[in-house]
């Protein structure tokens, strides 16, 4: 067997991702787009196996950081939907209605939750009194419904799409404040550290803030066209649902103050879409160690004239050793060829092959192919547990860094709409640039750039003063710009 | 301190059930019943805690018997709800309807998901090709939605509930019949092995079955007040649904076969309802010690005159040796008294509190509480980890056994409605009497036993010739007789 036996069967990633994209979802099985509802689809067994490892990976690190679960209904009613003013504004057109049950017309119609400020904060206002009761960290695992008028694309934009969403109350704006810098450390902690998934910080301008919403902080990941993804927020509400919403509690100097608000949404949907996209090469998904639902796969390669059960024997013995260290790992006796094998494996992303054939059994060895770089090895079979907890954190950290370096390296700041088009050419994708706060600067931007919006500026990084690169007016604020999704 | 301290704050349990039960789920912070949509409730911190470690074992039971997780959407399209013909005069006057998204009407109507049979089959038909795709085994863990017309009441009825649906697609019939016992032995593993409900297993009669399906087994459990309460279903659905979705496999013969299947249904609302009502006391919960979120408490008991710090500091580090055995484990140092503690911590239903005094630091003893009995013993520190070790095991072996003596007291066989009657009256609550299968004689034994329901006859359960305990016909079938929720 050589490398030679596996066609590359997908078009260039780079060159056509849309097509490339289309088909992995397809054939590694992530999700079905056949349910005929238009932004619905279905998760398939694959897909859902990635999502709850993804899901558990953030379900953890928010419970470490002193969140609980909790669940609210799936419907709001209109009256408590509306009750924000500027919320209402910003998703009144996305709602999905439910105005019937049974035979009967409701008395009042009821919105599947587009988000749940307005189906938690009247309840917690129940359940905050007193300056001990706070903070509150809770978040919830749901999906949520947003009637979207722009295309949808599985998992990128749909009209159901999953996420988590932590909603949290605190006694200070200077306590709220510190919540978004712990939300980045999650995401970090998650996204980058374990998924490989880099992302850049923003704070988003104020024409671009959630509905509702005092401060806005985004990440936003980089897809291989040059596009970026916004896979989670963190907003700073103040105080402003809480006065809707009588969200007040009694403080310790025996005075009534409402409580400051944060809310943080992780984009689960589009998470699993970026593992994808980023990863992914021209044989189909590539995934991190500690995500793969299936770790390690074990190939018997079966050789005319040599005792196939020999073969199995010595798979089997690999098998139990590496499932008493904790790994996922599954020996395919199946009859079709290594290469059918190699084929559907590698589409997968499952990083760890082990091959074993005559030669492996005879000379106690076992064969390693690494599917991050398609590079194979051979080593002693008492090496084995030591090359894969070395791999185990190789693997990651590999696909972390080649995504590292190509957002790093796709960012440049220029001062005119000149140098910006000439190193788009270039093939730069990311541009800072000065700019002086005004929405209608961004749309003339976004107009004669051929598409590049204002993403905001990064969190903590140093400004220097310069000129909007728009309008000329002087300013310190810097802001990314890019083309997004 | 002594036991005295703790008022037992809560009514009577078995005298009154209904008031009993809503108490706990306030104090105890299951949920919140404020939501203020008939029907639709909000799972609070501790409550959903709970919820998902039930998940989890469930879960990990299917995932162990090749069921592998999908994520199919909320909504479905009126004409698919409506293909077969039976199911969905079973649900239409049950279904919260779409109609509307943003500004627009739809143009087809979007029921909420009641069950999801008709949002899986129409894909299921697209994945399953040969017989090499069966047998196809998927779960979701979701909300379902329905209009109940009946009175609604927390975690036991309600418009919105959470479930487990499995939905599995196989060769013959003969496999789909062994899943509906591979079904009965998950619910024994968890319900009965992990959380101590027991239930009997019934195969409902012909006009109880499933909307659609070709028999219905059902896993009954009994509530405190006598009545019981389906925590379960098992549908064999056979050949009805494939032939309306058009599933189908090519055999091995080379003929097309329609595939016959099977869905279970694991009521996760209900559960923990039962969890509550079964185990609960005038204190509150009582959790067996697997499904506990917190699983011992170590409550410091100060001495006036004595260092705190030395009874905190051997707290710590009976809490570091437990933490470290792998339990979940805490020490309340807040300023509330130990009787104040004993009282959250006991409403909760946490299986083991130790209790650090000054007498226990000075003779490195460890004095132990066990929730289940209510009984103390003082220990050698050294001894602590064994003794745990076996209250882990104890205390859940304990609720099941007090359950299902519960269970196992109260059937009894009568022959005439006069025997039920009084056994009634002694306190009796299920009854298995002969049966005859007609509908009419159910709703007259209904009428006239102030409502007694046929729920089935047992599964594997031997029976003997006898007469119809209404009309009087000879039938070799028993069915059970019980009031129900």
């Amino acid at each position: 067997m050589t490398e030679r036996d596996i066609e590359e069967s997908l078009p260039d990633k780079e060159k056509n991702l849309s097509e490339w994209y289309s088909m992995v979802l397809e054939k590694a099985e992530i999700v079905d787009i056949r349910y005929g509802v238009k932004g619905f689809i279905v998760y398939m067994p694959y897909g859902m196996e990635i999502m709850k490892n993804i899901i558990r990976l953030f379900e953890s690190e928010l419970e470490k950081t002193g969140h609980r679960p909790v669940l609210f209904p799936v419907v709001i009613p209109e009256s408590n939907l509306r009750k924000e003013e500027e919320h209402v504004k910003g998703f009144a057109g996305q709602v999905f209605w439910i105005t019937h049950a049974g035979y009967s017309k409701l008395e009042e119609k009821l919105a599947l939750r587009p988000t749940s400020e307005t189906a938690m904060y009247p309840i917690y206002s129940l359940w905050i009194k007193s300056y001990k009761d706070l903070p509150l960290k809770a978040y919830q695992t749901v999906a949520v419904y947003r009637y979207e008028t722009k295309a949808t694309r599985p998992l990128l934009r749909g009209r159901e799409f999953l996420w988590i969403e932590a909603h949290n109350v605190f006694r200070s704006r200077e306590e709220a404040y510190k919540q978004t810098l712990e939300d980045a450390d999650i995401f970090k902690r998650v996204s980058y550290e374990k998924l490989g998934i880099p992302f850049i910080h923003v704070k988003r301008e104020e024409f671009d803030k959630f509905p509702g919403a005092e401060d806005t902080f985004a990440f936003d990941t980089l897809m291989p066209d040059g596009r970026v993804l916004q896979i989670g927020t963190t907003h700073y509400l103040g105080t402003k649902f809480s006065k809707v919403f009588d969200i007040k509690f009694h403080d310790v100097d025996g005075k009534y103050r409402y409580g400051h608000q944060t809310c943080y949404g992780i984009g689960l949907s589009r998470i699993l879409a970026s593992l994808i996209m980023i990863h992914g090469d021209s044989y189909g998904m590539v995934l991190p160690f500690d995500i793969a639902p299936l770790q390690i796969i074990i190939i018997p390669i079966p050789k005319t004239g040599y005792d196939l059960n020999k073969i199995f024997e010595y798979c089997d013995d690999i098998q139990r050793e590496l499932i008493d260290k904790g790994y996922k790992v599954k020996v395919d006796k199946s009859e079709k060829t290594p290469g059918e094998k190699y084929y559907y494996y590698d589409m997968r992303g499952i990083p760890i092959r082990i091959e074993v054939g005559p030669f492996e059994v005879d000379n106690r060895r076992v064969t390693l192919f690494r599917r991050d770089l398609r590079m194979r090895v051979t080593i002693p079979r008492e090496d084995l547990f030591n090359k894969i907890e070395r791999l185990r954190v190789d693997i990651t950290e590999n696909l972390r860094r080649k995504a590292e370096d190509k957002i790093k390296n796709t960012i440049k700041y220029v001062s005119n709409l000149d140098e910006l088009k000439k190193y788009s050419e270039e093939g730069f994708s990311i541009f800072k640039v000065h700019f002086c706060g005004n929405e209608e600067c961004a749309e003339r931007i976004k107009n004669e750039t051929g598409g590049f919006e204002v993403r905001g500026s990064g969190v903590s990084e140093d400004g220097f003063n310069g000129e909007c690169i728009m309008c000329g007016k002087e300013t310190s604020k810097i802001v990314y710009l890019a083309k997004a999704y």
